[in-house]
């Protein structure tokens, strides 16, 4: 008898952060692709490249020289999308034209000198050094009570819109809670108030009773494919210890993000043997906007890649007017990950 | 002395039909551009391709073969992402694991015979014959009474994930409300009940007092930038007249609807004299599910190219995780596109 299966038949997920669904086609992996084929550029990189302007010493697009530095460099974005000195603003409150003012900044994050040493070809000790760094950004930043959150992310490869690729993260802060974060704070204030616990404590707890979406994990950090993933190998780092923003950490816990940073974007690299394309960002409390109990830290991954190096999923029509949709199932994408080493392929030649 | 300005400052307009903010920057329009540049063919398609699984005669990806058909020409997508025949699924109510069964229907719908003719360079005659089959279509497929929602959509272009130049749209029909049209179908329920006439209605009515946003207009369709755009050169067609679907259009409306889309999407070839990339779709109230009179039809174009023919707007790490950002001004996009020619480029080549 044909019974409903989750591995096999259309069914819909729930994202209990964003409170959203998610449409699961696993059926549809049989599908032949025609389409768009991306350039995959496997090539090193050299150390130091002249002509870089995030490598030390170089001048940058704004005009400045960057220092020739040794661990990890910040510096304000040189065409930053939000700016500190945004005059302030007259809202326009009609019904249907709503606008306002937005204050911010946008800092860049080199992860190291070297243009060539990505998150996972760093030694965990350099990650080390930028999870610091993360630190105290987030803390000197918060310090002006403007900032309402303060967004660290990084865009890893030309498909996800990196236009350099020197190992680089970035923070946009803003003075508005952006629209994610109002949703994900939203569902974790409703659990907290029910339950007395975090939403995400609870997710991990059932994550490690099933054992069937966990990557990888270790005393502090949880890797999960999160059970109502968008992204074919979409995972979610969640904090084993419920704080609700980076400042918590204290250094055993830093060891431990860095170790599980590098041991994921390793198996990303390993899974198709490229350096593996990806947005990712921590989501965290938003600051001077009072208590939030409810958050949890989390970092999402939201990489491209779904049949090989060169063909992507696409977010586009139906995706984009109706619902997310996925072909792969979360748990088929987290057996695979799994099941990859942690030596990077490439490692023997940086 | 420095006052805020739309046109200068970084500001968030609010999205009236989904409740989210978008994050303009308009001053990051002086940002060099460094990143990926995508390959642009402007080849002119033949005619009819022998080895295209949508001409007339060949072979389907399914193996069925095609009709030698002369008008618009629609089947069930042999790897549709829904299926009629979904087994009944018991839904998983955990309240951390919440999935549900989902049935619904994958058509395509190829516009004409001809491999090379998109929408600008069909003759407007030939659109009204599409538009009459989603109608057909449309009434098909809302008498089943399993299904909620359809929706009409054209992903066009190899970067918008589109596998085959051959002119063609789909219909993917679910028996739930996909995410996007929940959202419009709140605000807009919230606006007829506080106002007696729906949102559009009363959205029109601004955008043809102000002057400041209309693309092209004819006596029952208005093709607008809406204020709160995301995609730089994203419009909107919106009817006149409050109507719910597709169906309520008389031969009138129809001719009129082909007139703007055959407009439009010139407009849109002639910005950078390519075949313009796009993901368009409608968005119509709910079926077999009560009365909508709240909902006003009308249709999406998201474009993604930004700068030329080969530079593109990502979407990625902050859009994904925190908030959408454009940087050209919704005001500036809109002068640009209605100053435009209203011949193809290429019309005499075709
Ligand atoms: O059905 P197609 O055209 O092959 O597929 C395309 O459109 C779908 C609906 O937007 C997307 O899910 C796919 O990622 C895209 O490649
Ligand atoms: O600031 P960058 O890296 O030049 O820009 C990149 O990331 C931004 C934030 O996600 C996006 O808005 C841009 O479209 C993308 O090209």
């Amino acid at each position: 008898m044909n019974t409903f299966q989750l591995a096999d038949h259309p069914h819909q997920r729930l994202n209990i952060l964003t409170g959203e669904w998610v449409l699961v086609s696993p059926h549809r992996t049989k599908r032949p692709w025609q389409g768009k084929v991306e350039q995959v550029n496997n090539q090193l990189l050299p150390h130091y490249d002249a002509s870089c302007y995030l490598c030390p010493g170089n001048p940058r697009m704004g005009g400045d020289l960057n220092p020739d530095y040794k661990d990890p460099f910040a510096f304000t974005n040189d065409f930053g999308a939000l700016m500190a000195d945004t005059p302030a603003g007259q809202d326009i409150e009609d019904e249907l034209l709503h606008a306002r003012a937005v204050k911010g900044i946008c800092r860049v994050i080199c992860f190291s000198p070297r243009h060539d040493l990505t998150l996972p070809l760093l030694p965990q000790e350099a990650i080390g050094k930028v999870i610091d760094l993360w630190q105290e950004e987030y803390r000197r930043i918060s310090a002006d009570s403007s900032i309402k959150y303060i967004q660290i992310f990084e865009n890893k490869g030309e498909i996800m819109g990196c236009s350099n690729p020197h190992p680089h993260c970035q923070i946009w802060a803003a003075s508005d809670v952006p629209a994610e974060l109002i949703k994900e704070t939203t569902r974790q204030q409703a659990y907290y108030a029910a339950n007395g616990k975090s939403l995400l404590q609870s997710y991990i707890a059932l994550e490690q009773e099933r054992q069937e979406r966990i990557v990888c994990e270790n005393e502090h950090f949880i890797a999960v494919v999160p059970y109502w993933a968008t992204w074919p190998f979409e995972t979610m780092i969640i904090s084993k210890r419920h704080v609700t923003n980076i400042l918590a950490f204290n250094e055993a816990e830093k060891n431990a993000l860095a170790d599980i940073l590098k041991r994921l974007t390793t198996k990303y690299d390993n899974l198709f043997e490229t350096s593996f394309p990806y947005s990712a960002g921590m989501h965290q409390a938003p600051v001077n906007d009072g208590e939030h109990p409810e958050w949890h830290w989390h970092m999402h991954f939201y990489p491209p890649l779904l049949r090989s190096a060169s063909v992507k999923k696409f977010m586009v029509g139906y995706e984009l007017l109706a619902s997310p949709q996925r072909d792969i199932t979360p748990e088929w994408a987290a057996a695979k990950l799994q099941s990859l080493p942690e030596v990077h392929y490439a490692a023997h030649l940086v």
